[in-house]
């Protein structure tokens, strides 16, 4: 059977003030459609997947605000990680659990955070790569053709077409964010792909590659193979989660093992990794302003984000040009989109200074 | 005896969004000391004048915040003006009212929304001012040395200087608001000072002037003869208030009286008509900005004004340069101080757009 896996343990620093260690990226109406990212996620693969085999793996904080923003997934579902350890353990604890239930069962793993613009080309992307890692022992990311010369993302170079596959590769290479030089290159020689995070296969097929190149974080992990399914696995996981190595899935797995396939799709994606990348997707005025349902009166702005959580309040702004404006009542933010890449240092001056309450 | 009047019914629009209609700006603790401009006004005179002889002119509506500001004050000593008609009428009923407790009475008139630098100073110009009505039936207003040709303010023109009173002239002209040209002449001559809008004389004096010089205003206030400092005062305002013509008392009396006399003060004084008045006299950080203890992380920002109602908010700024950000909860401005006379009509698409409640 069909199981999804949705990541949402991060803390998205990056939208600071917007996003906050108490209520991150994946968990606000970015849009202010209603919905928050974690609800669009799921909405979007509930068409492929029932809510009874989607998972969720987030750090235990964020245990309430799952529960309140999806309801409708059962409480077993949700699978507590008791320690940050990126991606890798995370995925290796969600492969056992499915294994446990269907020991022929496939995945889905998708992050909690990003936007995919077009629904109906993800929904064929991801049926075409369930069948393409069910006839196989395959992993498979996806690939989206890169639209810019990205510092900030990872790469995946295709090697030869997969036959009767259209749009699959081999994997040649991955590389985690080029730089400025290499990332041009890339852009130009048409055989690279933005790596969205993405991934589909076998529960035991990532477990066998985990067991292959990954063996300390497979040890941790197989010692709980009597526990997982049964009540005594939450037990298990607090008692050992945090003795697994933090790595990501990608150098962890994907880097190393020859058995690494890409699909290349074109879904409207965006990793919301940054303001800009918010700006870039969200509909803009005549001036170039993004402005999310806030009362804004604006003279002389240009390709300004305002990001108000109060909806109700008034903004006044005049000569901004290419700037964040983001309020959050605790918070207010004003600085260049151009500069944006410092905010993660600015919430670690915040914290150090005003305390952990404000970040 | 000698008696001031604060005058507080003003609604402080230019500084929107800090100051609003409900809470206008003499309200307001504007430096963060834990005073508002009008408790500073009354802190200010009190050595002048005790309690019980300062008497508040305001507007009705501002009765509960004059009582929560300053309980010292008797509540017969809060006038409540039904209406808004401008300084003449207001003084012309404070004159009167004065008259009836004393009819020897002197009296000085305060603005509620001023800075005073220097208080000793102000002291011994007030005391010198109250003698100087006092021996002779005189109009006197207070000069302010201009420190630049300012198109805001009044301006008062000196004539002979008076015998004995050193610092006191015979006024020759008033000028209101000149442009700017002409208020360059003005600042080179040497012979202007601008009108603090502060007033000393005996409250038989000015009633007098008003009937000689502002006859319908004097008419509608002397039917109320046999009423002031009786029960029947306020009813007799509230009937009758209204229909006193709106008039500043510079236009009513001072520009056509021929007993009207300057003394020239020098007490650090500021209308705080601006922001960028505000500005001129605030305390800055070593780049010129201004913060009224806020917790601000501010780079490459320059003159700039941080009025940010929240004390615990955190407000993160990059790279703004002679702007005001004034930030109430429900209302966030950001505009280059050079545009601050545009903030008025600003005021009113706001009122027009989103409604009175934000104004």
């Amino acid at each position: 059977m069909r199981y999804c896996v949705i990541m949402c343990g991060g803390v998205g620093s990056r939208f600071w003030p917007s996003s906050r260690e108490e209520r991150p990226k994946q968990f606000l109406d970015f849009f202010g459609s209603g919905r928050s990212l974690l609800q669009m996620t799921f909405d979007r693969v509930l068409e492929l997947v029932p809510a009874e085999r989607i998972l969720l793996l987030t750090n235990k904080r964020y245990a309430p605000l799952i529960r309140e923003q999806l309801p409708e997934i059962p409480a077993e579902n949700i699978l507590l990680e008791p320690a940050r350890r990126n991606t890798a353990p995370c995925i290796c604890w969600a492969a056992h659990h499915i294994a446990a239930l269907d020991p022929e069962g496939s995945m889905v793993v998708l992050p909690s955070d990003h936007l995919v613009l077009k629904e109906k080309a993800f929904h064929e992307s991801l049926r075409r790569g369930f069948e393409f890692v069910e006839n196989a022992d395959r992993l498979l990311t996806l690939g989206i053709r890169p639209s810019s010369p990205h510092t900030g993302y990872g790469y995946i170079q295709q090697d030869a077409p997969v036959e009767s596959a259209e749009g699959f590769y081999k994997v040649k290479s991955f590389t985690e964010k080029p730089n400025a030089e290499l990332a041009k290159v890339f852009l130009a020689s048409g055989e690279f792909y933005w790596n969205a995070g993405i991934f589909l296969w076998k529960a035991k097929s990532v477990l066998e590659a985990f067991n292959r190149y990954d063996p300390e974080t497979a040890a941790v992990f197989n010692r709980g193979n009597s526990d997982y399914g049964t009540p005594r696995e939450s037990a298990f996981i607090d008692a050992n989660y945090s003795s697994a190595p933090s790595n990501s899935i990608d150098y962890a797995i994907m880097e190393k093992a020859d058995n690494v396939y890409v699909e290349t799709v074109d879904i409207g994606w965006s990793d919301l990794g940054s303001w800009k990348a918010l700006y870039d997707i969200s509909p803009r005025d005549e001036h170039g302003n993004v402005t999310q349902n806030c009362r804004l009166i604006q003279q002389d702005c240009e390709n300004t984000v305002f990001a108000i959580s109060d909806r109700e309040k008034i903004v006044v702004a005049k000569g901004l040009k290419d700037y964040i404006i983001a309020d959050t009542g605790r918070a207010l933010l004003i600085y260049p989109v151009a500069d944006e890449q410092k905010i993660r240092q600015i919430v670690n001056d915040v914290k150090d200074r005003f305390g952990e309450e404000y970040v």
